[in-house]
């Protein structure tokens, strides 16, 4: 799903030239004078998507700068959008190395199902190619000489730091409450939806009297990204790989609950539920152990049957649909109608409709 | 050794007390309102050193604007040393954060020596460790709302990563060149020592006017910077663990030329050069293949010895000596004598009596 085909024509015309420019900006930026380093910055590639977070800080731009009113300067807004593609950019940057550095985890889990250590220098490659992506995201912040921006972008890369934290340290609590996968969730994907939203008005001379703006665009991308991440770990759980297009059941086999597990493990009765544990728990140290892992993913496979054949998924994204409406209808509050605006609350709507 | 003891009491007790400034802008700074996350961030202490870098920036700091004469301000004085503990903090973070990312290199070694796969949850908290530092890194210094240091800080932090993806990249490389050797250590060392010379004169307003300072105080960093990481390889090649104070013989293991063992190679006749370069292959690809460690660390010990008896560890120091002889000439042409000056050129001749 492109969000392009969603909106009017002039304007996806405009949002397409302008990733257009932003993924040029990403390039340059990683481009160095050194060849293996350039080789390393190319696996980068294979990490792309849809832009989401470029996309949202884009739009976000345009719907602040259409309840703005008044004329405009054509040069002062050619030099608004290119400071705002730089950002852009940034955030963009900062999501990949986020990626990067989760692929370790994703790649350990390879490597405990069997496969052997050759992983490892990928592992060193990996831990480096993300420094390289993080270190040039903020680099490129700097250069726009926007002291706010920076502290927006460091302060964000510290609570998804914190989130990830967070959720490593809960690996293996089954109990995991409703409560704390939230705050997991939170810091390590909505903050930094949440930053795209706001960094147009942090970028702008005129910030100060922008706060109630930036206010409602920053909680429009929270709720945004949570309910992205909930989605993410339905398609985890429940989805099938061809259709979701990238690895699934990886949350299980490292013992990572998430809401749709939450919500299953809740619907059982105790015995079933301490049986379920027991597997889960099994499947998780397996690896370690050097369980066969076919068996493994058998048994995995089995228990995603499970959570298919109940409600946990349905439950996961009725919340998920719960938090998008409120986001637009806020955000609808908050900022005069604009297709810009109009276009945000397009692609919250598409959020809980990926995978299917 | 500490620098303090080789400095005037005066001086040394107002550096004594910055650092201190220094370590506790340090520990406010990673403090987090998540109790894991700040159980995970005390393990950085296991890493805190003498604080080289935060004393190579503070006394360019005092060494330059010794350098200015002219009558100060007392409250100016206060405010802009306040700004230099600061950025000292910052440079201390950026190191740190470098030394637990290297860290995952090591314990990746280890594990290839034939422990097993608990190594892993440290690997994937080493790596959440090091993002958490490297972006309070940029936090912290994003308050400084100097955009020229946030420059200086990142474009320092893309290089460090270039030295350090140019050092993976010529791993088993046993033609190492003198060249290319350099060029991985002004990068991955050299660069954050030179950037801490700088700091002071970019946070300046009149960074301008002292850009000719600033340059012989980048050289000197960055000369001090290389020779210290040639002593560092010296020690880890032939120094002894209990004298070094931590775990030496890891380059060898892991097939990591360095200077010293670059002129030991050279310094052989064809056929034994070719025997030694089989030795060193078989060790770096030994575990890997779940070879016997204690085979492998006898082999590398008998190496190490047969370096020690050769003259590969004077000829580097020798080449340490010389370029700190020109950092300290250097110096000494471009700012006007005073303590700090002198204090700098006391803490690059300590450089080479490392480990003795």
């Amino acid at each position: 799903m492109r969000i392009q085909q969603f909106l009017p024509d002039a304007l996806a015309a405009s949002l397409d030239q302008r990733l257009q420019h932003v993924d040029r900006l990403f390039r340059a930026e990683l481009h160095s004078d050194l060849a293996p380093v350039n080789e390393l910055a190319s696996h980068v590639e294979r990490f792309r998507g849809k832009m989401l977070r470029p996309t949202l800080l884009l739009l976000s731009a345009e719907a602040l700068e259409a309840g703005q009113g008044g004329a405009v300067d054509a040069d002062a807004a050619a030099a608004r959008r290119s400071r705002e593609d730089v950002a852009a950019a940034v955030v963009e940057m900062v999501h990949m190395a986020t990626l990067v550095h989760d692929d370790i985890l994703d790649e350990a889990s390879v490597r405990r199902g069997g496969r052997t250590i050759n992983a490892l220098q990928g592992n060193e490659a990996a831990v480096m190619l993300g420094d390289y992506l993080i270190s040039h995201a903020y680099h490129l912040c700097s250069g726009l000489d926007c002291a706010p921006l920076s502290r927006l972008v460091a302060s964000t890369t510290n609570t998804v730091c914190e989130g990830e934290l967070l959720q490593l340290h809960s690996r293996g609590d089954l109990g995991l409450s409703h409560r704390l996968y939230l705050e997991i969730v939170a810091r390590k994907t909505a903050s930094l939806t949440a930053a795209c939203c706001r960094a147009p008005v942090v970028l702008r001379d005129d910030a100060a009297a922008l706060h109630r703006q930036e206010q409602a665009l920053g909680r429009f991308g929270r709720k945004v990204g949570i309910a992205f991440q909930m989605m993410d770990d339905v398609l985890d759980l429940v989805g099938e790989e061809g259709a979701v297009g990238k690895s699934v059941g990886r949350d299980l086999m490292k013992g990572k609950l998430t809401l749709p597990m939450v919500h299953w493990l809740e619907s059982l009765e105790p015995a079933a539920r301490a049986a379920v544990e027991a597997r889960v728990r099994a499947l998780s140290a397996g690896g370690e152990a050097g369980a066969d892992p076919a068996a493994a993913e058998a048994d995995a496979e089995h228990l995603r049957d499970s959570v298919r054949g109940s409600d946990a998924a349905a439950r996961t994204r009725d919340a998920a649909e719960d938090l998008l409406a409120s986001a637009m209808r806020q955000l609808r509050e908050a900022l005069p109608e604009s297709e810009p605006r109009e276009a945000l609350c397009a692609l919250a709507a598409q959020v809980t409709r990926r995978g299917r």
